[in-house]
């Protein structure tokens, strides 16, 4: 969606740009953020791409993605909350897209097949599935950018015994919501993102106990009673996980939160990006040109602080580049670039530092296009204020709020805090909470600027 | 594995066989029958293969898929009862596929990508990727013998209100054990095997209610207490369904037994099979060979009544197609062939005609080529048999003991009938259920005669 509104950026100031065909396997856009019930398999056949669940809210603030280019207050005309709900996040992205008339380049229910670069015609064959029509075809393409991002495969280990482990058993990638893990002991694998937040969805929801096991280090929030970190999983024997400081605990539920796979099974390996998921993967140069094929780009490969404005500095680059407006060094300056990254990025010392590298990276990409430039030094600010405040109190730091880098506009306190609120539909979110009788009327994903 | 039987078969004879490559996206052979811990997506980013689950018995006698040149009685040295657990079954189809010298043709853990057929060179391209080294390569083939199935993609209709479900949610697919659903309120949705099985599973783990909701008619058996079907869903609002009988009931888990999707996504649509589960799947002569390129065939693409011996058949007659030792006719002959057997199969009128039906298709197989022809009309009396047990009491069907059509031997009552058996492995079944200490050593896949 960033690189479609990228490149009618530059149409709208008069440029010409190249033919645009997007292969979107979903039947709508918004990507991780267009929610589906559904788990493992699709209506097609197809690996279901989204994770998303019930009841997920953002866990960052809203202003440190906002886009510099479209604003929250410009879609919701109004102060919204630092936190907002699934549904509220694909309205704002939604809306976005919808301003520009880009919709018509892409071909939803269309899966990507296979990916083969001819060298002797330097295009790209491009063979695609009509999942509804259910017929193949090929053709050609001067560019392929790989917009499919890397949080849909699931990584899923093994552990000794866990055949026999008799609860319900999945990944965070199939995990909807948390409300049948009342009065359950669960068992949350991982120490990142997905566990901390399915540990809270699960205390939310009245879990009798939430176990949470790392393999490195714990996360350390201050829990709440009855949630506890364990390290790693020595086996499972039945409902049983021994663990390897000699502890053990019957379970109800198990989840994963093992992480996602770089997983790109339309592309041959020597164009598949292979990298663990970490904050500058080697052989991309400026985070997004594959230093193997300079026509193929990849956006959003990173680890993520940021998010919805790094894919849009990175997808104006991008257009900018195969516009031809932004040239590219030779492959050994490329490669030299990378490694003074990678050298940088070896370094860092703390997720602090971490912060700050991904600000430093999304200002140099900035700097290569139009793409308005933004207080990044600010949004940091901001990053670190929310790791603190999750610090602080990992239940209530989502009732936080922020100001907005890009308008200065302060957020609204919410009607009511994350932690009672168990609705996470847009009509609630923008709506009265003490009455029933009144709907915000949303039309085109813009409400009213009063209600 | 049928298929590299019938070739080594020829091989034995002195016969000179192609070059074969097996491609097997699991990391061991056994397709269905290799049970798989995960749901979903594998530990490669693939779709989980297997819809086989924990507790998973051969729900039809295993004197129905008798190998006719590989019989039980050669496998275990002794009588075995009639309805054996999964471990079992995987023990006797790769124990006939060790005895011939054929995993040396297999490439385990590689996924075929992507299947062109060149018109010019007669040739299939084969792109395939090793998922351990994650490389890709393609190479040239003659042949092309589809052997992937169509019990792996789950067909998922669309409920109104499913989103909203708040309980486990799953389709069969993904389903790996009842143990789980004791003590809870269960919704099967279908009324097929899967619906039968998983019913009396649940109800056999204790399960308080199992319901089974059927589209067009109902599965009709002599349910215990506490198992009924209704008819069709009309919605979900949250965790209640509401039946089109105007009837509603809570639910905690729902599991979605609405059956499988021919689907290969590795081929183009002009060669991929697109037909319902039925049992003469239209553009295959024979029910192997595709019309649509007769260099490319589909081993047990129909519905199954009939399974091992079917392949077997279907896989030695495609094995003679490619030596050349049977003639295809033109392709006027071939649509002639396939529209008698086509109209013959839309006028069956029970599923006892189609048992009828299936057993005249492999008869005209097996006349084809050199595989031991076997008493089909005795196979057909079988399965009326299982058909009247199961009428007569769906719990107690498997208990039920049959003659080995191919050697007569009677087989064994097992030690534990299967209401009161909780534990599927190989070992508890062949050993002694009296004791502990003794245990049956298994080597290669072979018990001692006497135990």
């Amino acid at each position: 969606m960033a690189q479609l509104r990228a490149f009618d950026s530059a149409r709208e100031q008069g440029r010409e740009i190249p033919e645009i065909v997007c292969f979107e396997k979903q039947s709508d856009w918004g990507g991780q953020w267009n929610f589906n019930w559904r788990t493992g398999i699709d209506a097609h056949g197809e690996p279901v791409h989204s994770s998303m669940y019930r009841n997920l809210w953002s866990n960052g603030p809203k202003e440190a993605l906002e886009f510099a280019e479209y604003t929250f207050d410009e879609h919701f005309g109004r102060p919204i909350s630092s936190y907002p709900p699934r549904a509220v996040l694909w309205d704002y992205i939604s809306g976005r897209a919808e301003q520009s008339d880009v919709k018509k380049h892409v071909r939803f229910s269309t899966a990507v097949r296979w990916v083969q670069y001819n060298a002797e015609t330097e295009t790209f064959t491009v063979t695609v599935e009509d999942l509804v029509a259910r017929t193949t075809e090929s053709s050609e393409f001067d560019h392929v950018i790989v917009g499919s991002g890397h949080f849909s495969f699931p990584n899923v280990p093994d552990f000794t015994g866990i055949e026999t482990f008799p609860g319900t058993l999945r990944h965070a990638h199939d995990f909807r919501g948390a409300e049948s893990l009342a009065d359950k002991d669960v068992l949350l694998i991982g120490a990142s993102y997905s566990a901390e937040d399915i540990g809270i969805q699960a205390y939310k929801m009245g879990a009798r106990s939430v176990t949470l096991s790392y393999r490195t280090k714990p996360m350390g929030f201050d829990w709440p009673e009855d949630m506890t970190e364990v390290p790693l999983i020595e086996r499972f024997d039945g409902s049983v996980a021994h663990f390897v400081d000699g502890t053990s605990k019957r379970f109800d539920a198990v989840i994963l939160c093992t992480g996602y796979l770089h997983h790109y099974p339309y592309l041959p390996s020597d164009l598949s990006l292979d990298s663990p998921n970490n904050l500058y993967p080697d052989t991309l140069y400026r985070g997004v040109v594959s230093e193997a094929n300079n026509k193929l780009f990849y956006l959003g490969a990173q680890d993520q602080w940021f998010t919805f404005n790094m894919f849009d500095a990175q997808a104006w680059y991008v257009r900018d580049v195969i516009l031809g407006d932004a040239k590219l060094p030779d492959a050994a300056a490329q490669r030299a670039d990378i490694d003074r990254w990678l050298t940088r990025f070896r370094a860092l010392e703390d997720s602090n530092a971490e912060v700050r590298f991904q600000a430093d990276y999304i200002r140099d990409l900035i700097e290569q296009s139009d793409y308005p430039m933004f207080d990044l030094d600010e949004v940091v600010r901001i990053f670190l204020e929310w790791k603190k405040d999750k610090k602080e109190n990992i239940l209530t730091y989502r009732d936080a709020v922020y100001p907005s880098v890009m308008t200065g506009t302060m957020s609204a306190v919410h009607h009511t805090p994350w932690l009672q609120e168990l609705d996470d539909s847009l009509d609630r979110y923008l709506g009265h909470p003490k009455t029933d009788v009144i709907k915000v009327i949303v039309s085109g994903g813009k409400a009213p600027s009063s209600v």
